[in-house]
């Protein structure tokens, strides 16, 4: 695989999805409210929710419109969660994606308010009058919403909030970050295969590739807050540290949380391998992305 | 219709919502975050919205698992609301369904986690792997998701948001709420219509029906904020005249808010009768209920 045509078929979707992105958060919401979402969502971020669905939905020739939409929700869900994540309350954070957090920009309220919004666009994205299936859209739903409530994103964030300052065994750890982010990067690898038809085998497959890829996008967050500055970063590095938060660094050490990111990928190599899906080129890319990445 | 056959069915209603609703918030989730949304949801409110769900159903014939599970999905966004609403950066309340407000209780962080794990919840709950069929799912995941979005209430809280301390006309405020409150409201009636099978007629007379009781309930409210003390309303009294928000009640006066309400009353009565459902009984007293009460 020519690297020069993976990067074309990134680029190209990154610009499929900021149209797709710009065409449904809606600049006319009331009161500024459309303008705060688009802030949060529009024109930053590296897109990885977005193309692993895109990749997944192409590796089971899965249905344009549907994945599209899916890609979108699911960034919609990541952009609020880190919005929230960004307020006073919870990480206090100024910097994110190169630009001011949301609530310093716009104010709490309005911070709150747009993730808010941002949650039930997701959904609403999902559920077109007309252009998917309906039954497709209630999977999609169900899948975002198992990977973003309790049991996934938003525990994981519950877990995060009680653990500050507090020791956590790799274990512990392991568990917080997969519901934390590995939930819904696994959740848009699942979303993009359910638009087509797919094997269990390789569902199943596709899942433990989802697994992996989100362990390893979480071990590769926690090498690089230490590693690189806020300027790359787009966002306040060595928080992690100064926060006293316990992560895959603080607990393996450097150099074994950079050998455990490689072992993750080549056991997202080996799912993909297993699937017995002809066209993962795209998803294995994204893999070697996911560890590579200086951001 | 026997007022007692009434309240006997209000009640089984609310013991079978109660009951689902535990079954579905659950207590295990991670780090006390089941105990925050447990606290937000169970046990108290009036569950007005529940109500209308399962009456509308009942108009139709509807599925009574799809209703219930609606049921209980609009009153878990409706929760999530309230636990945001109250938080400092927005109304700063104290004083919730006679307790203490969620941020109160479990500080602000995990009541803002606990409000967003809620609206997840109940997308969750409308997408079940079996019991309601795909296709319903799907439409019940739209009414809702539109209904609580940025077109409906959390554009409303927008609004609100912007115009503290504004003078707005009659118009703008019955947009406003409109939004905030109505929409959701609206919306519980046609999710319980969606589970049954109900001509393009009577979805018509049940969407103005909604429209009504939903602005209805709010002038309601804004008379109660003014009349009834803290005690009965369970949340502080006199709230929007303290922070100077324009009301039904500032901008018509308190009499003209009180026929109002009569007259919005008598017109949610009229598109039952209009609807040519023959069981519509309780969708009429609820419709008093929201008039007549008291807090």
């Amino acid at each position: 695989m020519d690297a020069g045509v993976f990067e074309h078929w990134v680029k190209r979707s990154l610009q499929e999805v900021e149209l797709a992105l710009e065409a449904w958060v809606p600049e006319a919401a009331p009161a500024g409210l459309g303008e705060a979402m688009r802030y949060a969502v529009l024109g930053a971020g590296k897109r990885l929710r977005p193309l692993l669905v895109l990749a997944a939905a192409e590796a089971v020739g899965g249905e344009r419109e549907a994945a599209m939409r899916a890609a979108c929700a699911v960034e919609l869900i990541h952009a609020y969660s880190l919005a929230h994540d960004d307020m006073p309350c919870m990480d206090n954070d100024v910097l994110r994606r190169g630009k001011p957090t949301l609530h310093v920009q716009y104010g709490e309220a309005q911070a709150m308010l747009a993730g808010d919004a941002m949650q039930a666009l997701a959904f609403d994205v999902l559920t077109p009058d007309t252009g998917v299936a309906p039954a497709l859209q209630a999977r999609l739903c169900r899948l975002l919403a198992r990977a973003s409530g309790y049991d996934g994103m938003a525990g994981g964030q519950a877990i995060d909030l009680a653990s500050v300052g507090k020791p956590l065994g790799e274990r512990a750890l392991r568990d917080m970050h997969r519901r934390k982010t590995g939930v819904l990067l696994q959740a848009s690898v699942l979303m993009g295969a359910a638009c087509g038809d797919i094997s269990e085998t390789a569902w199943t497959s596709l899942s433990d590739y989802g697994a992996a890829i989100g362990l390893a996008f979480q071990v590769v967050d926690d090498i690089l807050d230490v590693t690189q500055d806020s300027e790359v970063l787009g966002k306040t590095a060595g928080k992690d540290q100064d926060s006293n938060k316990p992560t895959y660094v603080s607990v393996l050490g450097l150099d074994a949380a950079r050998a455990y990111a490689l072992q993750l990928r080549d056991q997202a190599h080996k799912a993909l391998a297993d699937s017995g899906l002809a066209d993962t080129a795209w998803l294995s890319l994204l893999a070697d992305k996911v560890v590579e990445r200086d951001n």
